[in-house]
């Protein structure tokens, strides 16, 4: 009995758009998950997120854990009142950034013991603190903990990590217990590198213990696109066909369209916020660093296609003035739109494989991007 | 023949509420204008400081001068197109910012030669040129360049800075020119630092000149609230009741309750955009830091009686986590929160001598929030 229901509406290919129903909304698929790190997603009030046309966003267990904390969050009655957030929250585990934020990590079969970044206190994380966080916060979509390998690295260190990942899973659905009762459901994560053997005897492992959702872990961490790809490639058709597929923490406008094509139906990434408060923007061609001097003049608008408000009030003149000046009100803009031609690309991508044309929309997305490199002047 | 109206509606005792009409809108006396330096109210869209009731804001001529440039904005289409701010806009000469901001500064009878606080590029403001710059940005109401003292002085040196104020305000008029034809308007400023012989000469050659309103400048610079409540008491009498008048720079909710009492129809001042920013928080019973630890559990919110987002949909123990966290939002939530603090003090002072029943609502006032302390917890 899940508390996450998925229905698949069309498929094109490997691709395939659909519904995942909670009791707290539904989240259209192909679908891409702000990043809301410490319970904002940074520099946008939460309508302006959901205006962007998100159905669900991410919540960190690790910074949430840190600070406010999980317990404070529950007192306060749970994530979704602390933020004004209605809708869908997916938590990751906490694990990833346990490895690439903190200090002295001291890694066990119990758990991972590490020192906060923030203020050098001592923290634990288990399979079972990690669930009891994401029970606290409230999250609709809770995720397994994982030991995440960097790569490059050789078979024996990931199928290690892998094995140490399948047996953290099955404490981590045990500690779930019977939280489908109340709305909430758990996603186990795929980890095995770049190895098809074991990505395929991880999703095996994973499939057998039983989880509402697959993530696909441990990409995007080193590997390179193409790499990626063809890691999502054999790690797809080993997922089951009605469950949805989450690739986690990725990624530019062309790994989501790369990756729709191979069957994912979930996407988190911190770079359209991120890269919006340093002054970058995507737009249809491209992207533009709103920094550079040559937007000095421009009255034309950031990206004529896009509705949002950087778009249809102000000139990339305007936008490149507060970028080069440091105004708050620049990162809101450039974050505001990067989410919307995110969300406008995710739409895209629905809409191309409910109609049956999701090839010429993948075709046309590669011609007008033309390759990562900045987009000419409009 | 001015471009300004001046209607006062109704008095109470020497306060007064009215309209100031422009062909870019209206403005609700007593006013406060929010400040846009770099041509944006720090942390807000613009619609979002229209919906605190904001009538008119700031821009600064230091700052837009220096970046993006007065010329670039007029080939731009002007501060308002820029900014997307279709009501008045009321900007500085770049006097007082030249005193306070910029390096290597030479005084003359021409102006003033500075370097720039950004780049160290060197730059001249005259009379002449702070209008030429007002008017390129296409300002409603523009001020004139004065030499601002900073208190305590010597009468000498106020004096001599007074008379110099007064030949540039004549130059300044000159070069102002026919601009009233295309709806601007522009004000003297009073200057005499404290001393009330000095201020009524002050306003007496101003009136001489003739401007579409008078500007109070010089306060709010060091002599404390006493000594600049005094000062305006002596000052206001000696300007026509008929124009309004403006407090440059000030201040804090008692100043301008205070300043109201004593005849005054227009104010800006930074403090409550940036101390928004820095998580102090105007609320009805006084000022609370948000930073502080108490507010770490507080389900509550940041003050009951305000209407606005950070209040109605977030608790304190949100807006601290915010504010202790460093998210942009913080930023956003509280000087939206600050900015509608003070437009409601605006309008129940508006209302208030509208009724007649000023005195009760001063002493109402004083006795909510007592003195400058922390509020205490709600």
């Amino acid at each position: 009995m899940s508390a996450l229901e998925f229905e698949i509406h069309a498929t094109d290919g490997d691709a395939r758009t659909g519904l995942v129903r909670l009791p707290r909304g539904e989240i259209r698929t192909p679908a891409f998950m702000p990043v809301g790190t410490a319970a904002t997603v940074k520099a946008m009030m939460p309508e302006s997120v959901r205006a962007t046309g998100a159905d669900v966003i991410l919540g960190n267990t690790y910074h949430l854990m840190l600070r406010p904390g999980a317990e404070r969050i529950d007192r306060l009655g749970g994530l979704h009142r602390f933020m004004d957030w209605s809708r869908p929250i997916l938590t990751d585990s906490g694990g990833f950034q346990v490895m690439s934020l903190s200090a002295l990590r001291k890694m066990s079969e119990e758990g991972v013991v590490f020192r906060s970044h923030i203020d050098g206190s001592e923290h634990r994380l288990t399979p079972e603190r990690s669930i009891e966080i994401q029970r606290l916060l409230g999250s609709d979509i809770q995720m397994v903990l994982d030991e995440c390998v960097a790569l490059p690295a050789s078979d024996a260190v990931v199928e290690k990590a892998l094995a140490l990942s399948t047996r953290w899973a099955k404490r981590s659905k045990a500690a779930f217990g019977d939280q489908a009762g109340q709305g909430r459901a758990l996603f186990g994560i795929v980890q095995g590198g770049t190895n098809p053997v074991l990505r395929r005897r991880s999703a095996a492992e994973l499939i057998e213990i039983g989880f509402d959702g697959y993530a696909i872990g441990g990409l995007a961490v080193g590997e390179g696109h193409e790499a990626m790809i063809a890691t999502l490639a054999e790690t797809t058709p080993a997922l089951p066909r009605q469950r949805p597929r989450y690739l986690m923490g990725v990624g530019k406008p062309r790994d989501l369209v790369e990756a729709v094509a191979r069957g994912v139906d979930m996407f988190d990434c911190v770079l359209p916020t991120r890269s919006g408060r340093n002054g970058q923007a995507f737009v249809r061609t491209g992207t533009l660093n709103l920094k550079n001097a040559r937007h000095a003049d421009d009255p034309s608008p950031l990206d004529p296609a896009c509705g949002c408000p950087a778009c249809t009030r102000f000139s990339r003149a305007y936008l490149h003035h507060l970028i080069r000046s440091g105004e708050i009100l620049g990162a809101m803009l450039l974050t505001w739109h990067n989410l919307q031609y995110y969300q406008d690309l995710m739409e895209g991508l629905r809409g191309a494989v409910a109609g049956g044309t999701f090839a010429a929309f993948r075709a046309a997305f590669h011609a007008a991007t033309g390759g990562e490199g900045e987009a000419p002047s409009g």
